[in-house]
């Protein structure tokens, strides 16, 4: 989703991609085709950029740590990419910065996840520190038991487990800034996020009757984070809205340090889309405006569903609905997974909800009507 | 400029590309390199298409002839890029339809030049019936001795000179619309084009303190014409607005069956931007709305000047206005090309002219602060 912000910035890019029909080497013409678990082959790649970036957290350290000691023009650079990777040092690193986030625990055992449980109540949310998303490395615990066998995992790997409380949410948020590294930073408006199934299915832009406090201190929180950690690129927080004894309030969630399925609205709802903002923020270019176009962008997440030809119910869509921006990332269609999604802009939010979902639905096969 | 909405959209784009270097070879990872006014290495790039269109209208007629023998489906169609190609055909076909043109006639020798300027006055314009743009091919002549070179090669050529009246204009207009081979079609809103030394510098859009019969009638002709005409794709009515006894009113000047100048706006400033549109048109997808984003776009042209190197201008640029769209084509520069443009939105129009044709001028070397 770089490709056109590139060809429109006049940047050329290059992917070093997992395979030939990978999604991003259908359209960039520099696509060499490499491991991204092998420091050499990557490296061998870098040589020919001015600056190498990354769309997932998934680069191993090794990897990261031989193209920082050759000189490679890393961003994010790997010290801050840490905390998108490991989420126990992101909590660690949060809590150092006085940063609101649910109360938190690393258990290396049994004992340790009942003590936890107990103190905060059960269930209690437990997390694999590392290689998590979309709900997985997440799961619900009512009892250490439930957590055996990742506990056995973790105690062979040296590596715990991330506890967590169960925040009693409001609804969930999200705050995506971008920061360069000479430190310009820009933010989006704050986000609403719907999940299902621990998915994100659906973003509302910007999140409707949002108490104007919070909206500027989670925006502050954003921004603070991403020059404390110094972020360079788009940093996404994920964060749950709840009510504390002042009034409304944020915890911090997770964190993620690339384009954000919360901030795909603004590639058709702001001045400057995140992949546009990415690119810029990267090679240290001025940060473009955030501003939304329209009063409100609805996006609603097309998941894998199952019919593997998505292209008629596609075009029904087209048709129905000339306002929906449909967005097709060209990858396999397996059952949950993100495949796609559509954006549209205007007045009515309750109307725009209802048409995005509406097109989602249909491209995925849900609703055939 | 249509790859960027083909990777959106998950169309495969392919360029038969004047050279490796061409700007479109740099973004489209299919970009075999041939000559677009040979026949068979056309048809040999076409063979692996589902649907061809172009990106100017200078492709023979022999070239076309052949694809569409051997069944390549072509959009335009030949027997409507006619009309695009030859101005001498596009009057007699605007005049069978009784859309308002400028008085013309053919001429093939002095006394013809001489009969009509003393019919119409002078000077009138004269204009090579193929092959001309941005103000080339196109003469104002105060008698017919000023033809002299043109009739001469006329007359060998057997291809007559178009002459027109010198329309006292008000201004100049635009009408963008995109038709599907099934007959959908859509119009942008009518935009005002304003012209330095014959090239186009500034869109606004869309056309500011317009009369609304004159904007119905107008969009009205565009779309008869794109039917009449058999027109697929975007088609771009040039217009004059002009006085008449009755109010205002208009006169066609110029067709292009392509994605024109005066629709780069809708890159940023509409739903659906010309490039997408054309594409979906062509590819007879259903078409997007064309409804603006914001109150206000403007286009400002960036032509090249004496820096070749563009990078410190652009850069300034971006960090003076985080609002501006700066888009870049990769071309090589030259004098007065075309080389970029520069799109801004938003509700103060004299604002929004003074921050685009500043940024032009700033990339291009005209303005330094």
């Amino acid at each position: 989703m770089c490709a056109g912000p590139a060809a429109e910035l006049g940047i050329t890019l290059s992917v070093f991609a997992e395979a030939e029909d990978a999604s991003a080497a259908l359209v960039v013409p520099s696509s060499p085709v490499g491991d991204h678990t092998v420091a050499e082959a990557v490296h061998a790649f870098a040589q020919h950029c001015d600056v190498v970036t990354f769309d997932h957290e998934h680069v191993p350290a090794h990897v990261l740590d031989l193209l920082v000691a050759e000189g490679v023009e890393l961003h994010p650079r790997p010290a801050a990419l840490r905390f998108a990777q490991d989420k126990l040092a992101m909590r660690e690193r949060l809590t150092e910065l006085g940063i609101p986030c649910p109360r938190w625990t690393r258990a290396d055992d049994a004992a340790e996840v009942t003590a936890f449980g107990d103190a905060v109540g059960w269930p209690v949310v437990a997390k694999t520190p590392r290689g998590g998303y979309d709900g997985k490395g997440v799961r619900l615990a009512a009892s250490a038991d439930d957590l055996a066998d990742w506990l056995e995992r973790a105690e062979a790997e040296g590596t715990g487990l991330l506890l967590e409380e169960r925040v009693p949410f409001v609804r969930e948020l999200a705050v995506l800034v971008a920061r360069s590294p000479s430190g310009q930073a820009a933010a989006w408006p704050v986000v609403e996020t719907v999940q299902t199934d621990g998915i994100c299915t659906e973003v509302l832009a910007p999140a409707p009757e949002l108490d104007d406090d919070l909206a500027a201190d989670a925006v502050h929180a954003a921004l603070r984070l991403a020059g404390e950690l110094d972020v360079t690129g788009v940093l996404a927080v994920e964060m749950f809205e709840v009510v504390d004894a002042g009034g409304p309030a944020f915890r911090v969630n997770e964190l993620a340090m690339r384009p954000h399925n919360s901030g795909h609205w603004s590639m058709d709802g702001a001045v400057t889309g995140q992949f546009e903002q990415h690119l810029r923020a990267v090679l240290d270019l001025p940060l473009g405006s955030p501003r939304p176009h329209e009063r409100w962008t609805v996006m609603a997440n097309v998941l894998g569903g199952d019919y593997p030809d998505l292209y008629p119910t596609y075009r029904h869509v087209m048709a129905r609905d000339p306002e929906a921006k449909v967005h097709m990332y060209g990858k396999g269609v397996r059952p949950g997974r993100k495949i796609g999604h559509v954006n549209i802009s205007g007045d009515d939010l309750a109307d725009l909800r209802e048409r995005a979902a509406h097109a989602a639905d249909y491209i995925q096969g849900v609703v055939t009507e």
